[in-house]
């Protein structure tokens, strides 16, 4: 029989479903008194309350805050992929500087198509995971590991790296605080973890003045460049060095440049990864997002692109391109100052990104049963908490271990993405050949040069890099797939062991046997008594009497003594059987393990220990209670044929 | 009925008394097997299997052990005590150096009124605590707890600066190990606190031989130096300036230079506050190790005094007088580098003595409720481990706090022996005139005087050092006082709210109602409902189905579908009513605790919660099951009003 009840619980409807094999014995009436304290406030107070999924649309976000939340890690690499590419083409003389642009523009067409298929990717895997999701769906389970394997290592990567730069810069304007890199990053860290366990909505709104600013600060720097003096009458002398140029430089070294300038692209997939984040109707706005983070690097890496060129500027030990042309357009003064010091904000917030990726891949893995179940746990706040300990963990760790300095990191930072840019490209070839949409060889062409060119860049970065710790992802990427599959066939042996999806037979029971450990006749040992004759069909009180003959009375442990109890117990005759041990041993846990063993092996019942507690009414009062308890459940914690279960008895109880 | 069973618990004899209120309804035969294995497996390595009373003799000493556990902390302190009393003559002038002699005379007498009155206590209290035994029987409650905040904070104070002794000295031989004293100090309090763990016996016997070594080699240096030539020749003219310099020292001079040399009596009251760590017949034994100590002190002090004396030693900021002495008579050869590397290892052993004391004073106070119970707890190696513990993490707390640095402590650390030699010697001169033995009343004088030597001693401490220390004891005092105070206080509000001592009405039975969550129907379903069928009257299987609308279906985070669920139960049909909740929290935790709340308030019964747990065949895999069992458990750890158990479902398991 099956009938449904409902109810009210707090101020929330809840629908509760019986399923019955007999006629319904009962009919509750649920009253709605419950009490909303929680013991851990001052956690409350930074991660907030339980929210319902109804209302964790407020933590959801939209097209715009899309770009604070998840387009970061994207859109500050005009800080540094630029950089990138100078510094590589600084080797083949001051001339080839003047390549910069047409790599730019080269750069820019791949982005176009890594933000055209990565629109694709949303619409055909709205439940995110990016590469993982496309390639498991078209490529089989083994690549797909491949590509989550190489976004988990690129996520943590990216953590580490974007707030190491942050509290870089930081640290550089206030060499004081030099020497203390890991302090404050491992405090900026712990900051985002909260935030992002509060919710993924609430942090987009905080990231959105800080990112507004900066892209339109950037802009500002363009739109002043294009109309600077300097810039115009550079111009003609420009375009004829250019073409001039490409012509002395070695492809491999425009290559190189290429791959290095391709770190301005990292974070792209991030929004494809994050689906799940924004509100609904979810796939049109994180298109809205992906688009609109397309056009925005798009601009400013081509902007910025033609600025270097017609100010001729080099790599520079001091001062990043991008500082160098902002100091050229707006002079240095407090704009400059102010902008300076976004751009260094905006870096650490990048770290954000991993957060928006990294808990919903890990979720993903989970369900398919590649990683602990409990990553597909949503905590109270709707969000996955274990994959934002998790990912917090090995950041903190990866900071530490390289003592904040993770210069070493950065190579090793791309070859993650590109390898999930690849992944994702061949995925969506062997996609458009499956579902064959109209002009799917367009389409899969269009793909097909992506995944070529990202393939090719993600070799040229492993073999220039790997020395330079590329080495550590080539290790790190297997390692984590022997994970996921070592993971996998656990889940599958419990699952055969528990027989799941067949109807097991029928569940027996027994007879109960409680028994309760007592130092003495008192309130506590009365309302435990109650407990366990209330458990079990029979139940024995267990004392154990300290035979130690060193000791002088004075010093004997147990407070009663024996025969006086004995005597006591006859007066009160409780209902159940009063057993004393005598023992030499001083620790009274071992003489109560050893009862339990004798009884298990000469009876068949259930056997459950009932450990008299007390629930002090002040917390700080614990330390003086209940060292037996403590000592007795860790030795019987792995016992799987007892049940270990404590009767609590408040201090403050009154008498029901 | 009272009825006795006796049986065999693995390889030791235990008595069991079994206390009947009705005819004995059963007849166990108890059988032998039982498993010994453990599973902390490193942590039996390190300390070794538990200890029955019987076996504890083997960790308990003998008189010439309880030189090297109990007396190194005083032994040592010839290698400070004598450098301490010239550093003050030194201020009135070269020749004050001569009243060295007759100050040390003057302190050996009070050693032996010292050593004779801690022998009397030996006698009077053998059941240890030393000052806080005698003022608690002499005294009254107040001035005992002086007593034993005094010891304590002596006590540690005496590991920190003995630690941090022995280590400072290896680090000016090993200058590259200078920046970081406290992790050595760290190491060296671990390894002390792992030996005191496993036992005094063991520690005992490993501190023999550089106790030996120790005293040989001081001996030595005394024997060579009063045949050495210069010491011979000086002999005439120094104690002709003696007599002609104490008339030109000031009263207040003398009197500071006394009790800075007293310090070398700290350590004298070990003995008697750790009687019960002697092999019986302790009193005996221990009244042995005090007249040893006296005996080897006394001379030590004498002998290096009369030595400094003839060799016209003055302190020296480079080397103590100690080492300048050694070096007159020995040379600065192997010998002399062999004794030096001893006399650092024993400073750092002398910490041992309050491993020996602390425990046993904590273990009295918490009989007497003034530290929670647990300080009364032996653990399975017959040591107080919790006082163990506790002493060992305040010393680390101490040591890390002055950064290993512990010159300022060295002031405080005398006025809390002094202190308790103060109030022993008071109780005892009570002790005398309330049980009136023969000679009482002269012996009730050299108490007398003690005390009053003492008491002056402890005042000058306190006033000459109080600004460079000495105010933290008298801070803290107070403090611990204070804490004594409320945890008594707390344990007599608990006594009388569980009424001990009264017996209490007979314990009533209720129904039970075992509530399972359930995720699926499988062998762990099977196993858990048969388990509560066994516990209660009733059980009810509860199914968390979450309606979050925003998730795909492959999203949902509940493996088994609602309706397929209700229609396999049905099938299954186990006894048992499933009770299906639709939730919109993401966490299942939120709607199980609301439920049951629900059904707190609707019904009288007692309540089990039965969470059904998987324990994987190895540990490791623990992390991939039971998550909720984890957040559940965490949410209902504080509610008295049910019973939280765990249903251990081994995947292991072969059916019963």
């Amino acid at each position: 029989m099956v009938h449904r009840n409902k109810w009210r619980t707090g101020n929330s409807a809840s629908n509760s479903t019986t399923v019955q094999d007999e006629p319904a014995q009962r009919e509750l009436r649920f009253t709605t008194t419950r009490s909303e304290k929680s013991p851990l406030n001052l956690w409350r107070l930074l991660i907030g309350r339980p929210l319902r999924t109804s209302e964790s649309a407020k933590e959801r976000i939209n097209p715009i805050e899309g770009l604070s939340a998840l387009s970061l890690d994207a859109l500050t690499s005009v800080a540094y992929g630029p950089e990138a590419l100078l510094s590589v083409l600084v080797v083949g003389g001051a001339t080839a500087l003047n390549a910069m642009l047409p790599i730019t523009i080269v750069i820019v067409i791949l982005l176009a198509i890594l933000v055209t298929s990565y629109r694709q990717v949303i619409e055909a895997y709205p439940t995110g995971g990016g590469a993982y999701a496309v390639s498991k769906a078209n490529l089989g389970k083994n690549i797909s590991l491949v590509a989550a394997a190489a976004l988990i290592v690129d996520y943590t990567l990216t953590v580490a790296v974007s707030i190491a730069a942050g509290v870089g810069a930081l640290t550089s304007a206030f060499p004081q605080l030099a020497p203390q890199t890991v302090p404050p990053c491992l405090a900026f860290l712990a900051i985002l973890t909260l935030m992002n366990l509060r919710g993924l909505g609430e942090t987009a709104r905080v990231f959105l003045l800080p990112t507004a600013l900066f892209i339109i600060g950037i802009y500002a720097v363009i739109v002043l460049g294009l109309i600077h003096p300097l810039a115009l009458s550079a111009k003609d002398l420009t375009f004829h060095i250019t073409s001039k140029t490409t012509q002395t430089l070695g492809i491999l070294l425009i290559l190189k440049a290429f791959s290095a300038g391709c770190s301005a692209l990292t974070g792209v997939e991030a929004i494809a990864n994050g689906v799940p984040l924004y509100k609904e109707p979810r796939v049109p706005r994180a298109k809205k997002t992906e688009m609109l983070l397309g056009l925005i690097l798009g601009s400013m890496l081509i902007g910025l692109a033609v600025l270097a060129n017609r100010f001729h500027v080099a790599p520079n030990a001091t001062q990043t391109a991008l500082s160098q042309i902002m100091a050229i357009t707006m002079g240095r003064n407090f704009a400059f100052l102010a902008l300076s010091i976004i751009i260094t904000l905006v870096l650490g917030l990048a770290a954000n990104t991993s957060f928006g990726g990294l808990p919903i891949l890990a979720s993903l893995l989970a369900q398919d049963n590649f990683l602990p179940h409990r990553f597909a746990l949503k905590g109270e706040r709707q969000v996955f908490s274990t994959g934002i300990w998790t990912l917090s963990f090995f950041s903190a760790l990866l900071l530490i271990g390289v003592n904040g300095n993770t210069n070493n990191l950065i190579p090793m930072f791309a070859i993650g993405v590109f390898t999930g840019f690849t992944l994702s490209q061949i995925g969506l070839v062997v996609h458009w050949k499956r579902t064959k949409p109209s002009r799917w060889k367009r389409k899969a062409a269009i793909n097909g040069f992506g995944a070529t060119v990202t393939g090719v860049s993600t070799l040229i970065f492993l073999l220039t890099k790997f020395l330079n710790g590329a080495w550590l992802v080539v290790i790190a990427v297997p390692l984590i797939i022997l994970l996921f599959l070592r993971i996998k066939n656990y889940y599958l042996r419990v699952s055969t062991s528990l027989q799941l999806g067949t109807i097991p037979s029928k569940p027996k029971s027994q007879e109960t046997t409680v028994i309760i450990p007592i130092s003495q006749i008192s309130k506590l040992t009365q309302y435990a008594i109650g407990e366990a004759l209330s458990l079990g069909q029979k139940a024995i009180a267990l004392y154990v009497y300290n035979t130690d003959p060193t000791l002088d009375e004075s010093q004997k442990l147990t407070p009663t003594k024996k025969d006086d109890l004995a005597k006591e117990w006859m007066k009160w005759n409780p209902g159940i059987q009063l057993e004393i041990i005598e023992s030499d041993y001083s620790s009274i846990v071992k003489p109560i393990v050893d009862y339990i063993d004798q009884l298990r092996n000469s009876i068949d019942n259930q056997i459950v220990v009932l450990i008299p507690v007390i629930i002090p009414d002040k917390g700080r009062y614990r330390i003086l209670h209940n060292q037996t308890d403590l000592l007795l459940s860790a030795s019987l914690s792995k016992r799987s044929d007892l049940i270990v279960a404590r009767a609590k008895y408040r201090l403050d109880r009154t008498e029901r």
